[in-house]
């Protein structure tokens, strides 16, 4: 039997969603992002050329580093540098923005430079890892304008628009976007990444604990595409009012 | 149009598999996991107590490591340790491993004791991460055996058998378990972790430079599922001959 | 012969400075502070217990660690754990901001409990160490209220306000709080740490090339302790409308 | 008064020797070895180019590097990336290594390129660097060949054989490649590499507790020629059938 | 009230200082400097070329490392490689030392070579980072005489002696010179480094607990001067006899 | 053929050696050693209480550690800080030093204690190994006699004197103690420590691209032999005088 959610929303909605751009005024292209009580700095920093194993290819190379500032979950974080090494986890992150970024650029079209973004979380309350997407995506956009405004590209590289949403299952319920609260006592959740023409760049679900059926992984992409559909939308708001 | 599979398999074909048992005389429990040219060490070592964190909470724990051998890629791999960090591929994918087998180890039952995973390619060959969660269960159910005949556990505390397999997006054809050569020019490609009861543990699935549909999604899971199966057969059989 | 200043401020006049209190909700204590384009994120987190070496002294300790956001500055900064350790300068920082917070703080009735202070740059125009330690004195102030309202302590061990403010002489004209363009062409530059009853805390005198008399250090002191005097008016506003 | 050896052999007895060819078929050159218990994965890969101090002197390279699997011990080793540095005992291994092959290799002869050595072992019970100086040399010797077959060098660089093994004294007795057991209880033991002419490349003595006398140095020096010469010959069986 | 100094000197007086040249033979200049029982071992290396920021420039570098003998101080100091990263403290002090030698030296007149200074403390006994400096001006100008006699150099790029000294304020005195035991029951402290025409380089003062005021301030300014003209005579004779 | 030695001494004869004690007086005992132109900063520190992997054994601890101050050699050496990571050949040197002064030892009469060995290379002409076990036993005397002195011993765990020598073979011939000139074109070369009655500790001798017959390891043998009977005395005269 499913019980209500922490916060009222119905199985498929989102927390409220802002994106404000220009938070971060030296950086070429920049946003805040905020999924309910998570919020995100996004930055698109653009360096002229390549990693050496890219050089002389004639092609652009994006990559992503994400962390999390010590306060933004609620007992203090050691930073890495303290501890001496990237956590795991934030390693995977970081590697799934890139990903999820690159997915939707043509590096041919880029040249040879490198866009670096850089998510940083302010506050955590579940989904740090698709906000910062949907904040990236934002300060990329916001970079390549740039980019032609500075008449160093013709147009931009950037084919469509991506976001990512994270689902679960909780109470055997599948549920959109999930604030920590939830996402804590899931059996099951997902972190699905997809574009504004509906194609699929990456999907990872993981049960915790208990395993889970085919007909809920089915019910959680659907869930996700709709997510995400409205996700986009905010975007296209926030792009075209900056 | 789809073309041949480079070494002649149908899409649904799995590699040849094999597994032998007591590879690491040393371990508590080992197993040689060969799928095709791709070959794992995996071992189970069981060390009594737990991480500190988990101290007193009278439930077990267990955690997966996994590394390459330098020479097990056609160029030679520097070790991780030259290169003074963990890289962040194999991060990631030891933190797989371990999510996989804890899906189907009933920690409590195990008491408080750390089951350590080790799974070091040979040779690789695609499909890595797959095959050492296929040996590193292998490896679990011998050690688990040995802890039972030492009288230290009554009963096993792994519920059922889990297997993963890769499968991918190759010139639009959905095909299972692929080779390197294979992988390095999918359009998509997901690695699927399943129990044997059909459970899903974890999807990561991943486009490639291309997005890719819902459908050819649903058409990957379908092949994974197929695969597992065969996959879990085998690992039943090794298990019964040693 | 002196020129004027680049954004046509008296050599005695402050850039214009903002607190925003409560910045990050998920932090005992936070601010937002902003000193012309520079700005700096402030927290102040409560962790019960002390450092080993401290342990059953019944004295309490707080330090303070720094960093840049990778986009704060024009050109994006590597983060520290991609170089693999702390830089010099980023360590020093964080050294004199503990410092100065320590110097206000009666660390025997703050009990055996340890504040961090965080101090993350998010925009930098110079001056970035003097914006940290004055946001930082407004997040602690507002993590002891915080303390105090939850009973764990009965008044406040905070002696008194600090702040602190840059001074540099540039043109051959002593001028107070330098921004970048300032600071980058001084002869020489002095951070000043002072407390709301006058004390000093630290100065941080340095030449940069040429060497100064011991008239121009003078007559940067007798700046800084104005400039400061605002300052502290500042955070009490902060404070008392928070 | 000395006692039986644990497994029956006599003082000047070797343990069973095989020596598996081809074991890692990503490897130029690789050899599986396996003393007693101890077994050592031997791999040669060939790197064109050498490192910047030797670029354009005309001369290749040979480095060693030595890694022990987790679970090669009784109780499981932590890796080298996980405690964050190279163990010293490693580092000491993989630099003898390195100087006994390159004592029979012509550098000269070899070109601009580098020979990497990696001995990884699976399974510990004493003499585990000896073990690896002897299938490095059949590594090695498989990946020249190999190089003479691609018509990359005209003839092989390889001076001659080079084996090494270990001597102790036991009970005041001095015996030939000491396994584990015997070893931690020696009072005395010695690391010898010597080429099939019979020259000495190393000798490593060192006393454990107690200090010892010349004679029997000179009679560790004794057994350990006559030892060397019957893995010299397994060693040429190895590669003759290879 | 105030108390008599624990070695009997006045409020005034330095303890003895000694500068033997030529300390340690293998270095372009070098001097070993004691300060009472301070003793720290001075060198200047010289390289051709700069680091690659500053290449084709035609400007040379200097720049300084610091560190202690474990044995230096009473009880035992782990190395840094020991605890894995530079200790603040040595950071933020050998960046003093460069910033104090690059004051007084033209880096254009170098050329686009590189001084290394290195000072290694022998035994703490208090101010060792301004016994640093004073050694370490003596060193630099062994080494540029050095490059002068092989022709590199026509004549010196160092314009003025440079030196550095503490105070510091114990039991409300201001005091030239604190030793170890009057520095850890100091209120406050300085350290000043200044030039032979009297410019000040770098002011560092801070309070130790209590905070310290102007009048203070300014006295311990006045002390600094005049035991900075003595130390700097005391260089003058050590390198006319060297 | 065999030539002259570059400083005209015999093959058999010995650099001057000095043995200079309490050069650091804050450490528990002190040498610098002098064996010509290599000069080591050698201390013996005491701590009470041992490594947690011995605590409650009873048995004391001793350990060793080396460095090369940067200025040491001709060229300037990087700080192992600065690459981060010890150098292998200092690791090797270390664990050499603490197993020579382990030999004399009796480590359960020292009691829970650690002795903490420091062998600083002040100037480097060969030999240097060597020359910090010379030191670093008269060190360790001065240690354990100011235990003794304190009361906290009441003999002195110290069984006997322990020293090192190096040899080589250069043109053909034996030689005893090599300077750098010759070392670095010595054939082969070992180092070989022995206590004052003639017991054997360790011998690691080594051919430098050529192999070298048993012989010439004999005749090395006989050389080591009798320069370690010399230092040994100056060892002795050095402790008389102290």
């Amino acid at each position: 039997m499913s019980t209500p959610r922490p916060d009222g929303r119905t199985p498929s909605q989102l927390r409220p969603v802002t994106l404000t751009t220009g938070f971060v005024p030296t950086a070429a292209g920049s946003a805040l992002v905020a999924v309910g009580e998570t919020r995100v700095i996004c930055t698109a920093s653009v360096e002229e050329g390549v990693p050496g194993w890219r050089r002389g290819t004639g092609k652009g190379w994006l990559t992503a580093e994400y962390g999390m500032l010590p306060a933004s979950t609620g007992s203090r974080k050691a930073r890495d540098i303290s501890r001496g090494k990237l956590d795991g986890r934030s390693s995977e992150i970081q590697r799934l923005i890139g990903r999820a970024l690159r997915a939707v650029v043509d590096l041919d079209a880029l040249g040879e430079r490198t866009v670096w973004i850089d998510c940083d979380v302010l506050t955590a309350d579940g989904g740090t890892r698709c906000a910062s997407i949907c904040g990236a995506y934002v300060a990329l956009e916001l970079a390549v304008a740039g980019l032609i405004a500075q008449g160093k590209l013709e147009r931009s590289p950037v084919r469509e628009a991506v976001a990512a949403i994270s689902v679960g299952i909780v109470d055997g319920e599948p549920r959109l976007d999930l604030a920590y609260a939830e996402d804590s006592r899931a059996d099951a959740d997902a972190n699905v990444v997809m574009t504004a023409s509906g194609g699929i760049v990456e999907v990872q679900a993981s049960a915790e604990g208990a395993v889970f059926p085919r007909t809920q992984m089915d019910a959680l992409l659907d869930l996700a595409t709709a997510g995400i559909a409205q996700m986009i939308e905010t975007q296209r708001e926030a792009l075209g009012a900056s």
